[in-house]
């Protein structure tokens, strides 16, 4: 007797697929349902029984790994995870993996066979999980085999730097918060750099790897440090806000002697005031792809490797 | 034959506990184990079987329900859950209800019977789910045979409105969130009330049901016709740097003008200035009580029905 696989195989479409058109559950395009229906009936199939084998495995449930919850962009983005997976009929466990690349392997480990579906995977790569053993997404982190949610990080920095020098920054300086591995915040980075090369911006920077609550110290040091700028482009929100506080303490005022552009833009909405001039991420966006994305490959369809999502230049009080 | 059920009520012990007797897995006091085994024995017991059959009926995940896990306060609570969940074994399952009473409907269908053991409950109460059928935990909310964890919120507001007056406040404001249940929350407000009459304060009150991020509009509202307060006590972290915020706009000096103690104190350590003076909730020993107290419930084991965790009263830059 054939199995599932053989039907898949015949049709030439994923194991998953076939159990959709078996269950008549979720989308399948019409011409994919008569390859399937006609790889059955050449197999001479039973799908009742396959299809409830099939169904009692689905767990409806998909894994977020992010480094801290308690941090605006990541509680932003699980909010919209959670949001987008239930619209699709999926639940959210929720890791943070407190930089510990053991407990992430602890948990792989503790989540029983069939118990996820999936991962949106957003914390450093850890090279002692195998992400090869179930549909994995990532947000803004390349790692081979797995396809990528990105933003146009290098353009919309480069247009944020743009428009410091628009509005008479001649000095602009960067703050950012290095990863281990390489993400696309460096993106981020890259443009800073060769904005300077063909700008003749002096190049000020502080990008080392940051720990969440190191804001502020950071900050402190590179802003003691540099006193003569007069534009900042921060990679975060929370540094934007910790270089914010710095200046005001170091008595400046900004925008008049310092402008400063951030960068993610959640932190606006639990803190109002002062607005910052941001590059703002649509994270609503960033979600939905990310679920979208992650829901095909569990569906053993094909996806893009890297996918771009537009971030918004969001003018408020700083610059 | 006898059953599982047979043992523990021998035993006089809950099914889990003969589990994990039978299984050596997760703490059991040596007069426990000694009961169990002597039940197991005494009905003939084949524990091997029985056994195997538990453990796979083991998910090891819990349900946190948040009204929305982008808040400060929140995401903090579900950074601890999550932390401490694992420290014992167990993973967390994210609901955000997002004030929608048929999401939480909904999700509790769609949560796979056996796929969760228990439920960390921190949204408003939802008549429409069955809180019999699983064990729950909440925080702050009361609700009929579940037991609750919460803060001693009615004397640390006496504390800190008693602090307000002895540093000089004569005419001291309350700007808090209602909620259309019943939850510990109010004793904050009562605290006000007694307050109120204990000193002849001016009762001055903003206590309505509020969404998140109303917090600034509402702050406006409330100290524009209430110009004359010389003190304010906010029942949250948002409400709390949203009068603050107003303040400012308003050509008020923080503290010289007007003091102001806030409630939380999460959002001190996204944004570290100003520091806001606060009863700082213990969110670290709420969640690992939260944790502890549905584990003892998944076990079947007795709890109290109510748990106060003491708050600390944190002096900062706003009174």
């Amino acid at each position: 007797m054939a199995s599932i696989h053989d039907v898949a195989k015949l049709a030439n479409v994923g194991t998953t697929t076939v159990s959709r058109v078996i269950n008549k559950n979720g989308y399948v395009s019409k011409e994919t349902l008569e390859k399937v229906n006609k790889a059955i009936e050449e197999l001479n199939y039973s799908p009742n029984q396959l299809g409830k084998n099939l169904r009692s495995r689905k767990s409806y449930l998909v894994a977020l790994f992010v480094p801290t919850i308690f941090h605006p962009f990541f509680s932003k983005l699980a909010y919209y995870v959670e949001s987008e997976l239930y619209h699709k009929g999926y639940k959210m466990l929720l890791v943070n993996s407190q930089d510990e690349p053991d407990k992430e392997v602890k948990l792989m480990k503790m989540i029983h066979s069939g118990q996820v579906e999936g991962i949106i995977y957003v914390t450093h790569y850890n090279e002692r999980i195998n992400f090869k053993s179930l549909p994995v997404v990532t947000l803004d982190r390349h790692i081979e085999g797995v396809p990528c949610i990105t933003s146009d990080n290098y353009n919309a920095s480069k247009k944020a730097l743009y428009y410091l020098r628009k509005v008479g920054c001649k000095n602009i300086g960067f703050i950012g918060g290095k990863s281990s591995t390489p993400t696309e915040v460096e993106e981020r980075y890259k443009a800073y750099l060769d904005f300077c090369k063909e700008t003749d911006n002096p190049k000020t920077v502080s990008y080392n790897e940051l720990k969440h609550g190191e804001e502020l110290m950071v900050s402190k040091l590179f802003l003691d440090k540099n006193r003569t700028l007069d534009g900042i482009f921060c990679s975060s929100d929370l540094l934007t806000n910790a270089c914010y506080l710095k200046l005001i303490e170091n008595g400046k005022k900004v925008p008049e002697d310092v402008k400063i552009i951030g960068y993610d833009g959640a932190l606006n909405e639990l803190v109002p005031e002062p607005v910052f001039t941001v590059v703002k991420q649509r994270i609503d966006l960033i979600a939905k792809e990310l679920v979208r994305t992650l829901l095909l490959r569990i569906d053993e369809e094909e996806v893009e490797e890297i996918e771009y999502i537009s971030s918004e230049f969001v003018l408020g009080d700083t610059a």
